[in-house]
């Protein structure tokens, strides 16, 4: 279970009030509430917050003039960078195993994600507090994610179920047999009415049609349906062919 | 490897140029380049098509006026939900699961992921095209993400890279056992000179400093850092206390 109250989206020096927008929108997409500012552009920051719609996130975001205070009662910092120029000091984790480490802690201890401005990102001085630095993982050269979009890809991470990348869902009934074999007579009969079926090679057309209909794999539901077309096809066939 | 020129990502009736703009920023940032776009507001493609430092990508987008011609030379047609009131007629998976089976068909064909407009998510006409359909993992009731974020969701769980999730990087070299030992015999000689240690209860004071240095796990570098304090701490502590 995640504990998502033990995190703090932290961004600093953001300066474009949509991009604090799409921060709080991807964070209430998964379920995470707290998030703070650490010397935004003001104005960015007002408009942000007058946004129509803007939302409780938004609302109850916490203001800080420096990165020591708003991660003053977090356990782990965590920075995000997109790996430019600067040289690193910190460990640099890509995000699919940031997150796991970040899970963990999260469980016992309040977590901080720091994200930089939109320019320059996380600064030197910031990212002293961070134990360790966390990245996207992206195509060569192309490193610079749109904030909002960086956000929302870390906090789809973090929140990312494993065991959903298999299949658990049930899926849909399949036809019986016995439909599947009716379907099969109806259309070899539909075909043969319809003079597609040469009598000589019939029984090698009806193999084949057989492993046609089963390749289709049709559910309970469709055959149901086949089944109809089917019926009325035959019965056309039929009364022309007659 | 991905085939990612393999993948058509349709933006459908989208009506904001920002959102057509960073899903476009989003498909560069993760290497994907074919861009199609059905029914756009016409004065939004435009924007963002001229917006400064529009990617090539805008550039050499698409344009359809249905989504029959969108996706007609792909073989996969996967479109997007974010799970509204609409009533489902298509398998619906999970990102995660859905990313696998998509990754899987392009290596050979060609996939085509759609995303609907801002407001209404794909019609059901759109959707009567698609094999099946893919949401994201939201927090319940939360399910209406950004269009540019919901973009990046998606093909950052294309290009994740599984094997990412546990530590492959190595790690910074240990500290030797014996530098170790040099900084704890250099930690209880600088406590000793300080009064810190009682004489006393000297021996389980000096177990209990091992441990901890050993605790902090220093990297090679690291202990070289803290030697040179300890040394200057030791000098001064030494020259006040004789």
């Amino acid at each position: 279970m995640l504990h998502a109250d033990n995190l703090r989206v932290v961004l600093v020096s953001t300066r474009n009030p949509l991009n604090i927008g799409a921060a709080a929108r991807a964070m209430r997409n998964f379920g995470f509430s707290r998030l703070r500012v650490v010397n935004p552009y003001e104005v960015a920051f007002r408009e942000a917050r007058s946004a129509v719609g803007a939302a409780a996130i938004l609302e109850s975001a916490q203001q800080y003039s420096s990165v020591a205070e708003a991660v003053g009662d977090c356990d782990l910092v965590v920075g995000t960078t997109s790996l430019g120029h600067r040289e690193l000091q910190h460990p640099l984790r890509r995000l699919e195993y940031g997150a796991r480490l970040i899970r963990r802690q999260m469980v016992s201890a309040n977590v901080a994600i720091l994200f930089g401005s939109e320019k320059f990102g996380l600064s030197n001085d910031d990212l002293s507090h961070c134990h360790w630095l966390m990245r996207i993982g992206t195509a060569a050269g192309e490193h610079s994610m749109n904030l909002g979009q960086a956000v929302a890809v870390c906090l789809y991470e973090l929140t990312r179920d494993a065991k959903a990348a298999v299949p658990k869902s049930t899926p849909p009934k399949r036809a019986s047999a016995a439909a599947t074999e009716q379907i099969t007579t109806m259309l070899l009969e539909a075909l043969s009415r319809s003079g597609y079926i040469n009598p000589l090679v019939q029984s090698s057309a009806e193999n084949k049609a057989r492993r046609l209909v089963r390749r289709l794999n049709l559910s309970s539901r469709d055959a149901a349906v086949v089944l109809g077309m089917l019926r009325q096809i035959l019965w056309k066939v039929s009364g022309t062919g007659e």
